[in-house]
């Protein structure tokens, strides 16, 4: 297949009068944006999918510059015709932010009041300018609203941004990587990177644009010491382990070099950096990023997120240690809490926060599902729920439910399309979330035990749980929780004192059925329950059930159930709880 | 109470003939060590405690060096007149590292050719060197033997080297927080740091001794990345958070500093560090550290540990992201595949690798279970265990068993006494692996889902897994692994077929009973089992039963089994595996 080649093009924005007010109250009076569009803008204009790149990107996101380079764009194997970010449905777009050195005004660039590059006299930037001046651009390029914004690390921060400071204009929100401020552990790496290049006396106070050498030493240690934070510890023991190369890297000799070939590697990663990155740059755009906090901003995330409308992919990866997946978990719990459209999924890798420019086959199959997403009310569930009808029955229209432990979303689809019911999935499997993002519905990847925890108080008017409880290690918590979380719940379970299950026991034998399908060393119900002891539990804990329903698919069972011996003739029961 | 004051002292070393040969094959002519020394030798000499200090440390690891200090030696909360490490009861030691600037000849000391400085001209040494000048020291003491050897980071290196290469001489070997070596993510950081210092133009290529300045700014900042990998990213989160100062630390202001109370408190680190150390015993220690690696120098740590004979305590940190636990556990594997007697625990803590100095109640308690454990043929076990008997009967004398699910070690107490048996206990309660070392009786603290997969096969003759079963996530998975593991095994667990619980069944309620103690709810028992099924299990599967038995505690149930309901009459069977 031939490349398809693309251009980075600069435009100069049109400023407001008196130039571009930034955050910190300086002036630029000249801001020019480095940028790349593909696809074309669709006539509503509603197509558009905005790219935010993280620290050291730039605009060229996708598709190739030459049809000699060797590597594409950034995230070429996301964006692109038939890709999940499709350029033949949607207008992508991705420029160099500003302060940046490939393009857009940043502290290299000529100040148009001295004539020389500005160095140091560049004003301190921040995510909120960044972002205030891809407003301009898209402004500028015709864009009435964005179908989407997309961006990792760095780029998943102006992703917060957008949805925070532009709620009307951003539909879809997809922040990988990244938080709502970088930890204290992850700001200590950017302050001794910073403290290098300062301390580097070519850097000369940043005036060195005319001088024969940069701070080449001081931002080459600065990269490495960021490199380390891009891995994990588990992909570095298995790239390069503690094997030695035959010689040290040229210019790396000293007599306390070793031979690693991880000193090599840093060295080559510290040198390329310095080739292609301006220095001032990076102490502009590290600064800015260690600034970013929405918290500090807002006083909290929920304050932050109060007003946002779009939806909301958040995207975490398991060994990512420079932002770990507790912080993209904090945001999920806040928009959880605000009542807002979010689903989450965590990348399961060892490749660190790099991660995010490496697992294209997960973070590709959940952008598609996420922005391709069908709607409800269009889509036919699969699978045929015996209790469908019943749940739907018990769960009061027009509400918010959370489900747990809702597979692909069957049950949730019913809901929405029998009940007007919008909701929220939560499941363990990767597989689930996605197909109820094709659904077009929001879904959590979390394991119920632990998810649960992590949802604000009164976030739903019901929580549905539904042939899990048995699964779950402690039922008494998960259902004060639920309770906590919603001021209904409906549970249903498999009923183990069910006339087919005594009479398995009685011969000595654990029951294997249709609701009870596994052998016993290998089933995942590990704590059976009965109808009768269910209800004793609620009684002892001041639980009150709202309704109970019993199901039986067998004559006899059923025939129980009508002369009132639901304990014996129930094969599942089905509960609402409410606040006692 | 008053402060016990010690001092530190200055010996010259008594050399072989020709000097100190070093690993590398260069020789010192000289050797100063600063040591010090608490309580006293006893007259067989068989009560010295050998204290290896860490990257920075010094000799003074206990008391008061003036009346008027404010902060004792470093390890003074485990030192002392009845604290873990007993000085009323042994004689300890700890003594300056070769190549330190605390005391001990290293590149600040005089080489005694030019009359000044070595700088670089001081050797690379290796962390057998360092030990090799310890055992002089003890040598020149009048010290016969270690009863044992302590020490964390890269003292718990020191303590690894002091095992294999003097077997007969160390009787205990405590490792906390530690390695065979460095991983690769560890290692960059070093690497970086030395370079921090190589390239400050005030090193000199190391010869600064008599300079007005040295590498301060460059000491500093290595300083100041090692301090990060020390902390865990949760306990700096809880110690500064996002915090500001008013103002930034003295000399530490630029256009790109922040405010953050992390950057000053770095700062202060760095700057407090220049004063006490020397950058030149920086770069040697630190790389020393690096090139530290058991697995080069043997092949394997198994062929490292082969002729160890002292017994070991291996202690891990949960937050330690420096040496983290898998690290720690690698060892405990090594040793229990090679049939040593290893004892193992993790610190649960937030503080990181520093906890190994700050999490005393935790290291304390079991460094003195373990170093003043009892010798198991005098301790009386308590509890009554029903089954205690018939296991002893069922497992061959003069063996090496596992226990799996230990508690505090009463059964294997009972197979040590009277079937004069040596093995291992595996809990996962700190207070039980306590309680078996305080009994004399080796432990690991490990999940035994997890903790079985990390065992090595044949590491066991038996391995015993009483009344554990049936709380496991897969029974089949975990026999499989205990036949593995040893020829035989011994497994216990409750029968769900017997005639109690059928009757509990058959009235709708599952059973509670003193076998089965749970409600449905909260039980362990997460997989019900029956002795019909069990035995099923070992058909379908190639698991020879070698011998099977049955206990009841009622009379209607030993009448069932004696008439040959076995699966009907028995409260819970005791089955020997062996492999097909």
């Amino acid at each position: 297949m031939p490349k398809t080649i693309v251009q980075t093009q600069d435009i100069q924005l049109d400023l407001p009068p008196g130039g571009l007010q930034l955050n910190d109250g300086k002036v630029l009076t000249e801001v020019t944006v480095a940028y790349e569009a593909y696809g074309t803008l669709a006539a509503d204009g509603r197509n558009a999918i905005y790219v935010c790149h993280a620290l050291t990107g730039d605009a060229h996101a996708a598709f190739y510059h030459a049809e000699e380079d060797r590597d594409p764009g950034w995230w070429d194997e996301l964006i692109g015709p038939g890709k999940s970010v499709d350029t033949d449905r949607y207008y992508v777009v991705c420029a160099n932010i500003l302060g940046g050195c490939k393009g857009t005004t940043g502290p290299c660039s000529i100040n148009p009041e001295t004539g020389r590059p500005y160095g140091t006299a560049f004003p301190l930037i921040t995510v909120r300018d960044v972002v205030q001046v891809q407003k301009l651009l898209l402004d500028q390029l015709g864009v009435p609203e964005l179908y989407a914004v997309i961006g990792g690390s760095l780029g998943g921060m102006q992703t917060l941004e957008w949805a925070v400071r532009f709620p009307d204009y951003v539909k879809r929100c997809i922040c990988v990587a990244s938080g709502v401020s970088l930890s204290p552990q992850a700001l200590t790496f950017d302050i001794i990177g910073r403290s290098e290049i300062e301390s580097d006396p070519n850097w000369a106070g940043g005036d060195y644009y005319d001088k024969s050498a940069g701070p080449a030493a001081g931002l080459s240690r600065a990269r490495q010491i960021g490199h380390v934070t891009y891995l994990s510890s588990a992909s570095m023991a298995i790239k390069f382990g503690r094997d030695e190369r035959a010689s040290p890297y040229p210019g790396q000799s000293s007599l306390f070099s070793t031979n690693f070939q991880i000193e090599s590697y840093l060295s080559h990663q510290g040198s390329k950096f310095v080739k292609r990155f301006d220095a001032n740059s990076y102490l502009y755009i590290s600064r800015m990023m260690d600034m970013f906090d929405l918290v500090a901003e807002f006083g909290s995330i929920a304050e932050a997120f109060r007003d946002v409308k779009s939806k909301f992919l958040i995207v975490s990866i398991s060994s990512d240690w420079l932002f770990p997946p507790g912080q993209q978990l904090d945001i999920v719990e806040n928009l959880v809490a605000a009542r807002k459209n979010v689903s989450y999924f965590q990348i399961d890798s060892a490749y660190g926060h790099d991660a995010f420019l490496l697992e294209y086959e997960t973070l590709g199959r959940a952008v598609d599902a996420f922005l391709n997403g069908a709607d409800p009310a269009t889509v036919n569930g699969s699978g045929n729920l015996v209790d469908r009808d019943l749940i739907c029955e018990m769960i009061e229209p027009e509400t918010r439910v959370l489900d747990v432990g809702s597979g692909g979303g069957d049950m949730m689809l019913s809901l929405t399309k029998q009940r007007n019911i919008t909701g929220i999935c939560l499941d363990l499997g990767f597989d689930e979330i996605v197909e109820c993002m094709s659904k077009g519905l929001p879904a959590i990847q979390l394991d119920a035990d632990e998810g649960l925890k992590r949802i604000a108080s009164d976030a739903f008017d019901c929580v549905l749980l539904n042939q899990t409880i048995q699964q779950l290690h402690s039922a008494l918590d998960t259902i004060r929780h639920m309770l906590r979380i919603a001021p209904a719940c409906v549970v249903g379970f498999p009923n183990f004192a069910y006339y087919r299950c005594r009479l398995s026991i009685l011969l000595g034998r654990l029951p294997v059925s249709n609701t009870l399908p596994f052998e016993w060393y290998e089933t995942p119900n590990i704590h059976l329950v009965t109808v009768d002891e269910f209800r004793q539990l609620c009684r002892q804990n001041d639980i009150h059930i709202a309704d109970i329903r019993f199901l039986a698919e067998t004559v006899v069972g059923r025939l129980l159930i009508a002369l009132g011996g639901v304990n014996l003739g129930s094969e599942r029961g089905l509960v609402k709880l409410t606040r006692a």
